[in-house]
Formats: structure tokens, sequence, C-alpha cells
């Protein structure tokens, strides 16, 4: 959900997205329909609060993402670990955008080869024509019509999950097992306020004060993250769910990106000994690693965020090849993904990383 | 040598401070008067290249620093070093600064005790009442006229080794051993160029090319010190000389400073092994760690460099506590100061760290 005009709406400057007291508050607002296994064929149906359910259907819908992006960066895996990439296809965006829009500037003419657009804020304004809010990924659209049908960034989500299960992969896990769902449904909602949100809570802090408090909010609960995964693999159960992809695409930003730019700096995960052993397992597993284009990350906030990085230089650094090392979680016990499930194989032609670093080639 | 003004001067963008490719030039013109043994008592005497020479006199000249500034704390650590705390006064400004000079913002009344001047700029335009440059800490005040004696760095370091021997401590090192001149001088040059300033060329670099080659260039350096300090204990000899106190000052301001602030983040300090054991012994040495004022230093950078960070947000982070654990740097030989040599007593009434960081108490 990191928004096209950001430059404007994240900033905490901006009334829109501060408190009276400096913090920052995130609009969460969205296009709220959904696609369902259980909603009729053909045209979305409209529901008594206004929205609409599409149906599942291979090749009706194409889900819009940015490397960059770690809201857009959940789909990107569970699209991948579900084995949907034939059934939903992929349009990526770059990693920075204007003040109007994502664009699709890696494609060649700038133009997604789908939707034959330059700007994804067209497949939003296909939809509603004086759509007035940020111009977010991920989004769904509709290929045929060119419209968003959702950018409810934890609904597609879910419903990858849930409602997609006939088109799933032979193998594919179960990331939303229903005797963990209340457990998953707590640490989601915690995991948003305090660590997903918590580290743009400390980068667009309006004041000393709040960037202060933020800060201590955010290491409190990275101290409760590495507490708990000293005597468990993965957050819930015994398997990786959608909570652990909740929490990776933050961790694996972290050193990259908010360490310095947002000024989260207690310490690197590396410094971390379960958070970066975690966070390594993940890494290294099909999905997770060989869709984290580092390069495409460091871009898009270093560039975006001209509040914060004036100079809209890109650091080198910082030194990632530890990612690359043994994680030693196996001597937890358990396994990434339950008896019966296998990883997902190579990834589809044309969605390679466009910047792989030496150990993800 | 951190400018009053480098708000303005030390930004890349200011014509002044960038050569045409972007890299950040530093400048280096002073007042270069010298405190001297040999200068006979009473008024300077003026020398055949136009400078004057001042006698050495306990009582008559202030040390004017700022804790935050590398340049400053250099002066300011081997004056401890050398037991002139007696000898020579100092006058401390505050972290920050406007655009016209340093102030004694931290002074009752925010006024120098001794010089009774708001600003440092007052004693520069004593001497000079045109004085167009820069106003830089360190300084050397003549407590009478409260005229500037001299800012070049370099030179009042060297000379209160050299020049004020008849004022030393009993006890006190030789940071400037004779056998070991050329040596010293040769590193000296290249640790200026290649990490005090090369820091700065990173964080200064007018262009993504110009940073790029800065970063290439400071790391290149730094994995060199690291390959050094792997056999020698200290940088030339067996004991600490004046180049480890050049070293130290950058390295110290690694972590917390340089590494987001001026995106030298490929490493940490920490995980360079020789260095962080070789930075943390020194920081335990008296002089070293009781003279380094981490909140200052952070305030310093974070504050007056806009142009970097606009939001004025000084980072809580980094986690400093590794600064209090063992270094290990007795498994190589050598130790700090020749035979016969001791080290400073308590530090001065008066001379405190304002925020001494729990391990400091």
């Amino acid at each position: 959900m990191t928004t096209g005009n950001d430059i404007k709406d994240d900033w905490a400057g901006d009334a829109q997205n501060a408190s009276p007291d400096g913090e920052f508050v995130r609009d969460t607002n969205y296009i709220n329909d959904r696609i369902t296994a259980e909603a009729p064929a053909g045209e979305p149906t409209e529901q008594p609060d206004g929205t609409f359910h599409w149906p599942v259907e291979a090749g009706r819908y194409r889900l819009v993402a940015a490397r960059a992006c770690p809201w857009a960066h959940r789909a990107v895996i569970v699209r991948r670990l579900m084995g949907l990439e034939d059934v939903i296809s992929l349009g990526l965006t770059g990693p920075t955008h204007d003040n109007r829009s994502w664009t699709f500037d890696l494609d060649p003419g700038e133009v997604d080869p789908v939707l034959e657009i330059p700007r994804l804020q067209g497949a939003y304004l296909n939809r509603f024509p004086d759509y007035p809010r940020g111009i977010t990924v991920p989004a769904i659209v509709e290929e045929s019509s060119r419209k968003v049908v959702t950018n409810d960034y934890p609904s597609l989500v879910r419903d990858m999950i849930t409602q997609w299960r006939e088109h799933h992969r032979a193998g594919a896990p179960d990331l939303w097992p229903a005797e963990h769902v209340e457990e998953m449904e707590e640490l989601n909602e915690w995991l948003f306020t305090e660590v997903n949100n918590g580290v743009y809570r400390c980068g667009f802090a309006g004041s000393q004060d709040a960037y202060d408090a933020a800060y201590d909010r955010l290491w409190a609960a990275l101290d409760k993250l590495e507490e708990r995964l000293s005597t468990r693999r993965y957050l819930v159960g015994d398997h990786i769910t959608e909570t652990d992809i909740r929490l990776f695409t933050t961790l694996v930003r972290h050193d990259p990106v908010y360490h310095g730019h947002f000024k989260t700096a207690r310490n690197k995960i590396t410094e971390m000994p379960n958070l970066w052993g975690y966070l390594r397992e993940l890494f290294q597993l099909p999905g997770f690693g060989d869709t984290t284009d580092f390069t495409e990350i460091k871009q898009h906030y270093y560039i975006v965020h001209t509040e914060i990085n004036p100079t809209r230089i890109v650091p080198k650094g910082p030194d990632l090849s530890g990612f690359a090392t043994p994680h030693g979680r196996e001597a937890l016990g358990g396994q990434p993904f339950a008896e019966g499930t296998t990883l997902p194989g190579a990834m589809p032609a044309g969605e390679e990383l466009k910047n792989p670093e030496p150990f993800q080639a």
C-alpha cells in the first residue's frame, strides 16, 4: 500500500497523515472489492456494503506490484508460493514514481505489455474517473477492462490463499491454517501497528518527540519478536504462515533501508541472532529471496522520499552477503511447510529479478 | 575544522566546495599562526611568510572546541593526554551553530565565561574585523585580547605535542616519536584524504556517481586499515601516536553518524573485528572515551546539515554499549604508551561530558 503520491501523502508534514502531535498516521481507505470462490461467473456481484465480489477465473486478472513495496511484496510471495503464476499474471512497475502514479518504466516503451498503460493511475481512473486517493500497489486489475478490481492489500493476499484453492499448484502450503486463525489475526494486527507500520512511524515522524516514541515502540516490538523466535522456528505453529510473510517483507528491508533512511538504527537485524536466523531461512526459500530486489527497494525509498533524502542519492551498502549464510534454524525443529507440501518450482521466465545480488544469481 | 557556516560552506551544492563532477572539496585555508617554544615572550613575532609565532605561556591561551567536531576532538584529546589542562584553558561551544558561528549556548547566559562572547565569531572578528572565511573549531584564542591566534587544526595539535614540553605532565606520552615521523607524516596525509575527509566526501557528494566513487574509496581505505590492524596493535610503532588520534576521532563517529547520515554503511565498525577492537581499546583509555559525547556528536551532524536531514530529527540509536566490552587487543603485544609513561588522571572538574552514556558514568 505504498501510495503513488506518497511524496506528499505519506509525509507527516501533510495534514492528512499527521496527528496533532506529529505522529505519522497511515491512510487506510481502499477499493475493497474481493475475488471470491462463491461469486458467480461473469460480471461482479454487488454486496450489501456496496462493494463487489468478482469470480475466481484463470487469466482474467493481473496483479500489479512494485518489487520495492513491502505491501506489494507480500502478494508477489503468496502468488508464487501458491503456484498462481499461470493463473494471475504479474505486472511490475519501476521502483520510483512521480506525484501522479507508479509507472511501468521498466517495460519496453515504458508501457505495461498487457494493460497497455504507462501509469497504474490509468487503471484506477478506468474504474473511477475521479478517483481521489493515492495510487497504490498492490492492485488487482481486470485485464480486459483494464479496471482496478481491488487495492485492499490484506484481503487480496488472503483471498489468493483461501479463495483460489482450485487453481493452487499441487503441494501448495496452507498459509492460513484453520487451527491458528485466531492467533494469526491477533498477531497480524499487532505486527501491522508495531512493525510493518512501525518503521514508517519512525521515518515519517513530524517531531523529535514523535520519533523518539516511535523508535522505542518499534524496538519494544522487535525485542518481543527476537524473544518469541528464540524457541519457535516460525511465528505461529510449526510452519510458515501468512503472518511470517507479513514480518518478512518488513524485516528484509530493515538493514538496507529503514535502519538509516527511517532512523530505526538501534541494531541491524544481523545483530539480532533469532530474527536474523529467521530472516535468512525465509530468504533462502523459493518465493522469498528470489522476489527480493534490493536495488529497487533502496531506489524506491531513497529517491521518492525527498523530504527525508533531498539529495536522492542511493546508498551502495550495506553488505548483504550474509543473507546467503547458514541460518541454523533447523535446531528448533519443525520445517518450512507441512508434510506433503512442496516448494515452488523455478521462477517463471520473464519474472526474474532485474538486479540480482551476486548471491542471488 | 568544522566550519561555523558549514550549512552553506560544507555543502557540495555550494560552488566553493564542489568540483565540477560533484565531488566534495574541503576548504583548507586557515589562520596559520603558531605557538612555539622558540618564540620570545611578549608580543607575537612576524615570520618571513607573514604569519606570527606566539610564545608558549601558561594561562595565556584558551582552546575553543566543540565536542561534536572530529577535528576539534583531536585537540581535546591531546591536551588531556599531555596534561595541559591547567595550562591551556578549554572553552566548549554547543553542538550546533547558526549560519554565522559556533555559539557558547551550553554556558550560563550562553556566553563563554572567560572570553565573555556569545559566539566564537567574536574572537575571529577581534583578530580580523573583516574575516571572510568560515568560523571553525578548534581555535586557540588569546584570553586577554580575545583574539584568535590560530585555527590551523593540524599544527595547533602538533604544537601541543612538540612545543609545550616544559608544561607537559610528568609521564606524558610521546605522541610524535622522532623515529616514526616519516611513516606518521605519510599515514596522516593518507588518513586525511581517504578516511577523515573520506566520510565527508561520501556525505556531501553532489551526484550519485561522486557518491559511489567516494564510498568505494572510503571502504578501500577502511579495508586496508582493518588488514593493517590485524597484526599491529596501533597504526605506527608499538604505542599510541598522533596518527591513532586522527583515526580515532573519525572511527568513533562512524556508527552513530557517518553510517546513516553520510551513507557510508557498508558495514558498521562493530562488524570489522580489528578496527572495532582497536577503537574500543582507545575509547576505554582516559582522554578518548571520556571526551566523546555521543549526544552532541549526533546532534551536530543531524541538526546542522539540513540539506541531508531536513527534518533535523536526531536518531536515538545505535546501541553503543559494545564500547564497554573487552577489546582483546593485548593479544597483539605492546601497550598503549611506552615504559615510564602514565595515563592521564581524572577529568578536571567542569570538563565532564554533559551527556555521558550509561557505560561512561
